[in-house]
């Protein structure tokens, strides 16, 4: 027995494990209801009723020690008392009751709960506390938990729909392709209901509640795994487990399965909201956008483009480049499409002479307008069709977008049918429809085609295809030599902040240009220096107790001669005093006093959601006030490294803006490569350059600061 | 008879014109339809089709050479064969026809003409001679012209509908408030449509078409007039005739009506579609924002929100602030407007012990969440009255915002009565159905409550709502002397551009502190300038021919000595000589040196679409990078001049921002005023003080230009 073959072995078993669990969540043989009810007022009534009414298969124990039967079942005084195989229990109970149906689940076996009930971690510090006991004795017994405060799943292409989700009252649940993954319960509802209202159908709604068990990347991972299921979509308050969401996506990529998420918090006040909703930390924006950018999972702002955008992505093409043509039915409904892509860097293709072509063919005129206005032509499908597919020829163009008009409403077979051949085609074809036709819209998702019902939406979509890219390759290409280095470094360090000598000696180690810093401890060593550096010289404070030099006057820039040497250490002496810091840790840094063309900003740090990030952007004292940065998860490669810097709407002015000189933004680029590889550095938790100074050849590191975990 | 009396005649006579002219194209007595047809398949069949499906009581006279009966009405060979009273005449022929058509009109007394057909100054120039030809024909017949490019009117409140647009084919048009001016014809069937599915009525929809004779503001005029228009909705893809739009929404506003607009050109995209789509130019999107600002119109940029928002304005209520309150039966769906509400400035307030004791009246757990969520008290219509009740009695709350769940879908009646009793209320509430659920949002509407079908139209609604203002009071307070002494300045100039030193001059008359320049021609002069101001200096070549100094090398910042002089006056020289300027001509301006916070760009000029705006903005090289500035129509007075302060971003280092000196930004504020006012002075079209130097207790314009009409 060789080694790979135990690992063929181990990992066959796993997955083994892992497919029978993922049945008994989603596809369990029999449930038990604990907490049933027949009084149609109260939700436990309603897991019983939704699952008979929607087709279950399997077997059914309403369990109530109050009752006999429940709507025509037998009920039982408790779980013990089933004596059949019971694959999954649903818990429709509150408080302490839930413990003792965990315990009694655990004795006769049970592998999956669900747990309804809210007031848990997400309410109270008391709920918090009876979750986790809840999680213990789960774990002990072998029991893996959804919830708790977890809607239920809806499982419609098995028909086991085992949820207290209101909306299930409608009648015939569209199956389709689109399963869904949400922190939310109720919104799983919503997106049940306006599907079904276009026709758009879904494979399983999971509603994950706490995740104190099962997260979103595990039930992904399930999802990927489903053959039912095309695309998963994510709806997020917050980002539990990232690692789990990140191999999930990664997974999914692999299975040619497309990732796409809502995530609430854009905003503070957001966040603020998400946080107190669901009792969890919402993290920055920018960490998240770069941690989905890593892991190909794709982002939209709008709820309803969700189940929208998702056809964009079934063909499983990565656009070229993001250049549209368009062509419509309506000329102000082309143009609010083409309005809602403004700012998203989206060309609209000029479709030149082959669409004068056809125009010409068809008698209609044609004014050579970007936007092809077949008005005039009404709805006739084979104009429709022509100049479809005169765009889809065009290697120009990565996406082709149809507006439609009145005839949508009125004419929808003949408006779409043109439409409808492209489904499989690897050009995607988005469609936006401007009057209230749901008929259309049902015709072209029946058929596969991704269908808008606002411009907006449309225009979301489309920047959300045009967008992607695939997960990123992790690099893990460490230069053992230069990490043994810093590790050296780090070594002598007793505190958690590194004093701005120690982490300039560090940025040094990683080859990024650094400004030579001198220490010193009196005004004679300060002068002495005037034979090794020229004026005009920076003196600062030297403290691994002032992270915030500059707030608290310790920096003094610009010092022209001997005789501003002398009055300015006089000014930082003072500082010092004022500080309290004792004489012997009086020190001081001093440096040439570099200049540039610009000054910015170069971060890495552990961001407590998502792991290492590295940060790019503006400096100086607009820094804050634009909030111009890039963001990334570290490392990152030197390809990415110029991607970002031409994300930093200021950086425009290092390629020969106004008179300025062109920089050489390669080595800038190596510098964010370089800090970057912190990442592999697990003792550090932060590190800063601020400010990197840009000069025409090359860059200077002059200030930074360095905090370890 | 005294002059009054006479006036009050003028203005009679003017008023019964118009209403007579708004009768015989919203409600005529009888109709023309020339270009008539019985073929279904022609655009021509629909208007007397239409006319007859939707109840038109008055007569239709059908014109056709080729017919004597069309859809069972006799038809004319031509307009002079009908021999009765003809009011409004519809034509719908292609090219030199509609001649005829406007002769024969014209000859019978007809003072009405719709024209549908295209291809006019929209199409070519060609088109654009022929539609001069119409016009001119018909001012002179005193015949006034709707379109060409017009797809009609659809006077629903009247039963008249004379247009072609195919969604007419729809059965019952829906009675309502909304009244809609279009450039764009195919959008009034989508908005149609969108009201038709969820219960929202209109009036009149309006065609414009290419405005060659009747604009947009004065069609908008006869609706404010119109007693069954609320609400007057403009779409726009241009600005033309601004002057008559404006008075149109001061009309509107003093009547209580509110008018809302969507207009493309957001994007240079946009602006290069919407010109090419209507052969008009787009303008400066901040221009129009601070014309609609200026007249208070409302704008918004999600279609749907069109006809979404008009409850919210109703009740003619103007929000004190931007604080409102939310309750929701579904969590996620409140969140999402929240976030959807982010970058606003607008906050959620903290509903505080009131809400409180109404949620332990009711028994419902609550965490003190500003989102009051509900789900778990279901729609018990009890608990979301007293909750909204609550947030109604807060006098720190401008507007409530309810978002309902799945019971919208399955208890339409349960969960949306204890909405209805607000309709009237002087405070708003706005309510987003998080579900597909028609029938819940025709239940709003119908009651007039302001119902949003997504998050993201409910947040803008909200945002349209609490940003809205009323109609600025055009300042005409002018300083006599002042402008006389500016007329002076002007009088003087021979060129269309002032040159920097006479710009200067220009500003120091309009009270905005200018640094002291001196004009030198010769080395000797400006070293002997040394006795009358302190180095370090700044010299600038002058002249009216030179518009960017800069770029041309002709700036010499801080000189610094009277050897750094000659030298600098030496390059200055030679830029004078690479330009080929005459000897006589070479002169230079002397300025001291002058630095501070920061620099700013203040400027005014004559837009083409909407006339004298003010622009005040950040400076230096970054301007354009981050486009950072406030724009209003010209002039403004002191309280306008702060608020435009308060919107440019980095204004807020002027605060006393990270240890830099608090600004007297009233100084600032005053400037603008000043500079604002040269929209008195008729002979400039454009200045600009760029920079202005912002020093802790004043400002300093260092450099500018001003160029003549």
């Amino acid at each position: 027995m060789n080694a790979d073959f135990l690992k063929d072995l181990i990992n066959n078993y796993k997955n083994m494990i892992e497919t029978r669990l993922a049945q008994h969540f989603l596809n369990p043989k029999s449930i038990a209801i604990v907490g049933a009810s027949a009084d149609p007022k109260k939700t436990g009534s309603r897991i019983q009723r939704f699952l008979v009414a929607h087709g279950y298969k399997g077997k059914i124990y309403p369990v109530n020690p109050n009752r006999d039967n429940i709507l025509g079942l037998k009920c039982y005084s408790n779980l013990k008392k089933i004596n059949e195989k019971v694959y999954h229990i649903f818990i429709a109970l509150d408080g302490d009751k839930i413990i003792d149906s965990i315990n009694d689940a655990i004795s006769i076996g049970v592998k999956c709960a669900t747990i309804l009930s809210g007031g848990f971690s997400e309410f109270s510090l008391k709920g918090a506390n009876l979750e986790n006991k809840i999680l213990d004795i789960a774990q002990k017994g072998n029991l893996r938990i959804l919830g708790p405060n977890s809607i239920g799943i809806i499982n419609i292409s098995d028909s086991v729909i085992l949820s207290a989700n209101a909306m299930l009252e409608l009648p015939n649940l569209k199956n389709g392709g689109l399963s869904v993954v949400s922190q939310s319960g109720s919104l799983i509802g919503a997106l049940l209901a306006h599907g079904s209202s276009r026709g758009i159908g879904f494979s399983k709604l999971i509603s994950v509640g706490n995740e104190t068990d099962l997260s979103i990347g595990e039930i992904g991972k399930m999802l990927v795994n489903d053959i039912n299921t095309d695309t998963i979509i994510l709806f997020l308050e917050t980002l539990r487990n990232s690692n789990e969401i990140a191999e999930m996506a990664r997974l999914a990529y692999s299975s040619g399965k497309a990732v796409i998420t809502y995530k609430l918090g854009k905003s503070d006040l957001g966040k603020e909201l998400a946080k107190s909703h669901t009792g969890a930390i919402a993290g920055s924006d920018e960490a998240f956008n770069a941690f989905i950018k890593f892991n190909g999972i794709t982002r939209v702002h709008m709820f309803e483009t969700l189940i929208e955008v998702p056809n964009l992505f079934k063909n499983k093409v990565i656009a070229k480049g993001k250049r549209v043509g368009i062509a419509t039915t309506t000329g102000g409904g082309g143009a609010m499409v083409v309005e809602s892509l403004s700012d998203a860097n989206i060309e609209v293709i000029d479709p030149g002479s082959s669409i004068s072509k056809v125009m010409k063919k068809h008698n209609i005129p044609y004014d050579n307008n970007k936007l092809v206005d077949l008005t005039i032509a009404g709805a006739k499908p084979e104009i429709v069709n022509d100049v479809i597919q005169e765009f889809m020829n065009n290697d120009n163009c990565d996406l082709v977008i149809m507006v439609v008009g009145s005839s949508a409403k009125f004419r929808p077979d003949q408006a779409i049918d043109p439409l409808l051949k492209w489904a499989n085609n690897s050009k995607p074809l988005a469609v936006y429809v401007a009057p209230d036709a749901p008929e259309a819209l049902e015709l072209l998702n029946k058929n596969g085609i991704a269908s808008f019902r606002t411009p907006e939406s449309c225009a979301e979509g489309i920047k959300a295809y045009l967008n992607y890219n695939a997960p990123s390759i992790i690099d893990d290409n460490i230069d053992d030599l230069k990490f043994q280095n810093i590790k050296n470094i780090l070594k002598r360090v007793k505190v958690k902040n590194l004093t701005e000598f120690e982490a300039l000696k560090v940025f040094d180690v990683m080859d990024i240009n650094t400004v030579k810093s001198h220490v010193v401890s009196n005004l004679t060593k300060a002068i002495a220096l005037r034979k090794e550096i020229e004026f005009p010289l920076v003196m600062k404070i030297l403290s691994s107790e002032i992270q915030h030099k500059t707030d608290t006057g310790g920096v003094e820039l610009n010092i022209i001669s001997e005789e501003d040497l002398k009055i300015r250490y006089g000014k930082l002496f003072k500082v010092f005093e004022k500080l309290k810091i004792e004489d012997d840790k009086k020190q001081f840094i001093i440096q040439k006093m570099e200049t540039g063309i610009a000054e910015i900003i170069l971060g890495y740090r552990v961001d407590e959601l998502v792991g290492p990030i590295v940060v790019v952007g503006s400096g100086g004292i607009l820094s804050e006030v634009y909030d111009d940065k890039s963001v990334r998860i570290a490392p990152v490669d030197f390809k990415e490294a110029k991607d970002m810097i031409s994300e930093v709407k200021s950086f425009m002015i290092f390629n020969g803006y106004r008179g300025l000189p062109k920089v050489n933004i390669d080595v800038l680029a190596r510098a964010i490569v370089n800090i970057s590889q912190l990442a592999f550095v697990n003792e550090i938790r932060e590190a800063e350059i601020n400010p990197v100074i840009i000069k025409k050849e090359g860059i200077v590191a002059v200030d930074g600061l360095i905090n370890l975990s």
